[in-house]
C-alpha cells in the first residue's frame, strides 16, 4: 500500500511560492461557502512519527479563516473524559454545521499503536475498526465531509528526519527513547496503519496517503484535496438544490464556478509521479539465461503445483497490464508447466448478459478454484477500478466503493487459504507503439490489434493514475501486487514464474 | 425485542380469503414490472423452528409468478461449497437483476446457532455480524433490494406445536431429538437470534419481525411486506427517472399507481395489535399501600445510588410517554430519594441552535454522566423515531436508520459499565382526555396544556405503530424497555422506582 507514497513526489520551493496565493484564496473563498451551508467538515490528520502532522495543521490554521476552525489533539485522557464511554471525547469535539474541526489521529490512534504494541489482537482490533467505520457513516449520513490523510514517511528518511533533530539544538520538539522505539517497530505500524486503512477506506470517508519527504508537496498536497473536496460537495449540493427547486439561475451559477484554475499540477512534473515510474523497464535478460531459468522455474512451479493439489490449498493469479504488454506470453509460460486438470485460465471481456445482470465480482466468484487447484484470470475484477474507472462505465461513487469491495472479496479468499498473485505487467508508451506497429507488419498477429487499442492509448496518462490508486488502495499484505518490467519480454516471463514460485514455497512449507 | 411479536395478532380464515385474491393479482402485477427493472430482490426467511418457515415460501412460491422466482435452501454444505470461501454458495445464488431470490435462513444461520450451541463467542459472533453487513450493504448499493423476516414463535407456542405434531400421525414432518433440544435452549437461541437482528437491522435492508402464531396472519403479512417493498422502490425509481429526464407524462403515471386498494389492515382489528395493548392499565395501588411501598423504595434507592457512587458506577433513565402520562411525577418520586450533587435531569425540549447544527445524538452525548452519577432524561433520542417521526420532522430514510444508530449508541454506553433504564409511561386515550379536561379547569396546572397536546392527541394511532416500531426494534437484552401501566399514577410510579432498584441491585450486586 505504502509503495505508492514513496515515489519522490516533490514540488520547488518557487513553484509553492507561485501556487500558494491561488490556493488560499481559494480555500477562504470555498471556507465562507461552506459556513452557509448545512455541511460540518472534519479533517483528519494520521501518520507515521514525525511526518509533520504538526506542520500541516499549522499550515491549515494559517491558510483557513480561523473563526470557522477548531483544532483537537486528543492527547491523554482526561478523568472527565475517561469517566465516559470511549467516543465521549470525539462527540463533544465534533464541529456544528457550516464549520471544520482539524483532528490529530484521533479515533485511529489507540487501535494502531495498540496493535503495533501487541497489546491487542486481530479480532480487537477489527471490532475497534468496525466501531470506527459505524461512527464515521452516522456522521457521512448526516452530511458530514470527512478527509483523512495519512502522511507517509519511509523507515529510512524517518531515522534520517530523526538524527538531524538530534543534532539541531534549536529542533522544535526534542526526539524521545519513545521515537527511537517506534522506529524499532516501524514494520508493525505499518502493517498496523496498512489494516485500518484497508477496513476504513470506504467510498464515502475515503483515505488519502500523502508521501511527506517533501513539505512543499506535503502541504500543498492537503491544502488542494482539503479544497476540492469541500467544494465539490458543495457544488453536488448545489446541483441537487437547483434541480429541486428548477430554478435556472442558479444552476447556471453552480456550473460556472466549477471552472477553476487551481486543477493544474502541470507545472512540476515531479509532483505526477506514479508506482509505474518506479519500475525500472530497462531490466533485461540474455536469450541463453533466459532458457536456463525458464527451464529451472518451470520444473519448480511443476512439482509446487502438486503439492498444492496435494496439499488442497488453492490457487488464484491475476493478470493486468497495458494492451500488448504481454500478459498471454507470461500467462502460456506458466501454464506450460502445470497440468491441465489443476487450472483455468478466465480471459476477462465484456461482460455477458447474464454477468451483467449480476453484481461486477459475481462472475469472478463464480471462478473461484476447487481446493488444490488453479485460476488464472488474464483481466479480473481489476477493470472496475481500471477501464470502468477510466472510461466512465462506472460512476465515481461506484468506482470508489469498490477498493473495499475488492479488498473485503480478496480477504474472504485469504481466509479462506487461497494463495493469491496480483501482476501488472508494465511497458512504457514507446515499447508499446513499436509492438502496436509490429502487429499491424504481421498477418497472424494482426487480429489481435483492435482500434481500441489505439483509443486506449490516448488515455495513457488517466490510466496511471488509475493504476497508482489501485495499486495503493489494494496492495495489501496478504495479497500485494506485483509490477513487472515488461519491456523485455524474456525478463518479465521469468519475473512472474520466479515470483509465483517464490511465494508458492512460502506458503506451502512455512 | 421479540415482545412485540407475541401479541396474539390473528386474522380470520374469512378475512384471509377475502383478501387473499387482490393481493396475489397486486403481487403479479407488481412482479412483473419487476422484472422489467434492473434491481434483484433477495426474501429471506428465518425464524425459530416450526414457526412455518416452509410453509410461508410455499405461499410466496404460489402467489409468485415461478418462472421469476428461485429458492435456495442452504441444508448441508457441498464439497463443491465447502473448499471454497464462505460466502460463494451465496454468491452462486444470487437473483439476476429483475428477478426474486427466496433463500431459507442464508448467512444468518451458522452464527445464530453456533452462538446458542456456546461454540464461538460474543468477538466470533459480530465479527461474522459484520461480514453479513457488508455483504448485504455491497448488494444494497448494487440496487438489490434485499426483504428479510424473522417469524418469531413464544416458547410455550413452539412446544404446543412439536407436541401436537408428535401426536399427528400425518405430520408433514417428523419431530426429532434436535427439535425438543433447540427447544430447551430457546432462550440461548432468542439472545443470538436478538444479537443478530440487532446489528443487521441497518435502514437499507430492515428485519421484519412477524408474529407467526396464526397462520392467516403471518402468511399474509408477508406477502404484503413484500409487495408493498418492493412496489415502493420501484415507484421511487419511476419518480428519480421521471426527474431526470423531465418527462411530465410518465411522472403522472407514477403518481396514480401510488394509490393501492390495498393499505388497509383496517377490517381485522386484532391484526393492528401493538406491544401498548398488552399493558394491563387496570393495575392500582391503594394510598395506603403507596405510601408503604414509596417509604421502602426511596430508602432502597438513596443506599442504592450511594453504593453506586462509591463503586463509580453511572446511571442513564430515559423517561418517554404520552402527553400528562405521568413522567414528571413519576421521575420526582425518584429524585427526591437522591442527592442533588448525584444526579442531572435533563428536560428534552426543542433543540438550541446549537444542538440543530450537530447530529441529533450529539446533545445527548453532551449528557452523559460522569462516574458515579445519574442523568435523567424526560424524553430523549427517541424523539427521533417518535415525535420526529410521526411529524415528518425526520425523513424516512433518516428515522430508519436511527434504530442502529440508538442500538450502537446504548451498546457503547452499556459497554462503558453504565446502567440504562428505559420506561415509557403508557395511559389510555381516555384517561389522557379526561386529565387534559383536568388541566384546564385547574388554574396551575393550565400552563401544562398546549395547543400542540391536542394535535399530539389526534395522531394516537401512528404514535402507537411508531412506539411499537421503537420497542421492536431497541428493546435489547442490555437495555429493555419497561412500559409502565399509568392510568394509576401511583402504581406507576411504583413500577417506576420499583424498577430502578431492581436492576441496579442486579448491577451492583452480581
Amino acid at each position: 500500500m505504502f509503495e505508492a507514497a514513496e515515489l519522490g513526489r516533490e514540488i520547488s520551493k518557487s513553484d509553492y511560492k507561485a501556487q500558494l496565493p491561488d490556493l488560499r484564496a481559494e480555500i477562504l473563498q470555498t471556507q465562507f461557502a461552506l459556513s452557509k451551508s448545512n455541511r460540518p467538515v472534519i479533517i483528519l490528520i494520521s501518520g507515521v512519527d514525525v511526518a509533520g502532522r504538526g506542520d500541516v495543521v499549522n499550515a491549515l490554521n494559517e491558510w483557513l479563516d480561523t473563526r470557522g476552525v477548531e483544532t483537537f489533539s486528543f492527547e491523554k485522557t482526561s478523568d472527565e473524559e475517561s469517566e465516559r464511554p470511549d467516543y465521549w471525547r470525539y462527540w463533544r469535539s465534533l464541529p456544528a454545521r457550516g464549520r471544520i474541526g482539524v483532528f490529530f489521529g484521533a479515533w485511529y490512534v489507540e487501535p494502531i499503536r495498540n496493535y503495533a504494541y501487541d497489546k491487542i489482537d486481530a479480532a480487537c482490533m477489527d471490532d475497534s475498526l468496525g466501531q470506527i467505520r459505524r461512527l464515521e457513516k452516522l456522521m457521512v449520513d448526516d452530511g458530514t465531509i470527512i478527509i483523512k490523510f495519512w502522511l507517509h514517511l519511509s523507515h529510512k528518511e524517518q531515522v534520517k528526519r530523526l538524527k538531524k533533530m538530534e543534532k539541531d539544538p534549536n529542533a522544535l520538539r526534542r526526539v524521545s527513547k519513545r521515537d527511537w522505539k517506534h522506529v524499532k517497530l516501524y514494520d508493525r505500524f505499518s502493517a498496523a496503519a496498512e489494516r485500518a486503512i484497508r477496513s476504513t477506506d470506504t467510498g464515502d470517508s475515503p483515505w488519502l496517503l500523502v508521501e511527506s519527504t517533501d513539505p512543499y508537496y506535503r502541504d500543498l498536497t492537503v491544502g488542494r484535496t482539503v479544497l476540492e473536496t469541500i467544494r465539490k460537495q458543495l457544488e453536488l449540493d448545489a446541483i441537487n438544490d437547483s434541480d429541486n427547486s428548477s430554478d435556472n439561475a442558479s444552476k447556471e451559477l453552480t456550473t460556472s464556478t466549477q471552472t477553476s484554475n487551481l486543477d493544474t499540477t502541470d507545472s512540476s512534473p515531479k509532483a505526477a509521479l506514479t508506482v509505474l515510474d518506479h519500475v525500472d523497464l530497462n531490466q533485461k535478460l540474455e536469450p541463453k539465461e533466459y532458457r536456463k531459468q525458464l527451464k529451472i522455474y518451470q520444473g519448480k512451479l511443476n512439482r509446487l503445483v502438486w503439492a498444492a493439489n496435494a496439499k488442497k490449498r488453492s490457487t488464484v493469479i491475476v493478470f493486468e497490464g497495458w494492451d500488448a504488454g504481454g500478459k498471454g506470453g507470461s500467462l502460456r509460460r506458466m501454464t506450460q508447466a502445470m497440468d491441465a486438470r489443476l487450472y483455468q485460465v478466465i480471459s476477462t471481456a465484456a461482460p455477458t448478459d447474464e454477468e451483467q445482470a449480476h453484481h461486477y465480482l459475481w462472475r469472478f466468484w463464480r471462478q473461484i478454484p476447487r481446493a488444490g487447484h488453479f485460476t488464472i484470470y488474464d483481466r479480473s475484477w481489476y477493470g472496475r477500478v481500471l477501464v470502468e474507472r477510466v472510461e466512465g462505465y462506472a460512476k465515481e461513487h461506484e468506482w470508489t466503493r469498490s477498493f473495499l469491495e475488492i479488498n473485503n472479496f480478496e480477504e474472504s479468499l485469504v481466509n479462506h487459504g487461497t494463495l493469491l498473485l496480483k501482476f501488472w505487467i508494465h511497458i512504457s508508451p514507446e515499447e508499446q507503439l513499436r509492438r502496436f506497429e509490429e502487429r499491424e507488419k504481421i498477418a497472424y498477429k494482426r487480429h489481435k490489434l483492435t482500434e481500441e487499442d489505439w483509443r486506449n492509448r490516448e488515455k495513457w496518462d488517466a490510466y496511471k493514475i488509475a493504476v497508482n490508486d489501485m495499486v495503493a488502495r489494494t496492495s495489501t499484505n496478504y495479497a500485494p501486487w506485483t509490477l513487472v518490467a515488461g519491456n523485455d519480454k524474456k525478463f518479465a516471463r521469468i519475473q512472474v514464474i520466479k515470483t509465483v514460485c517464490k511465494r508458492m514455497e512460502a506458503i506451502l512449507y512455512s
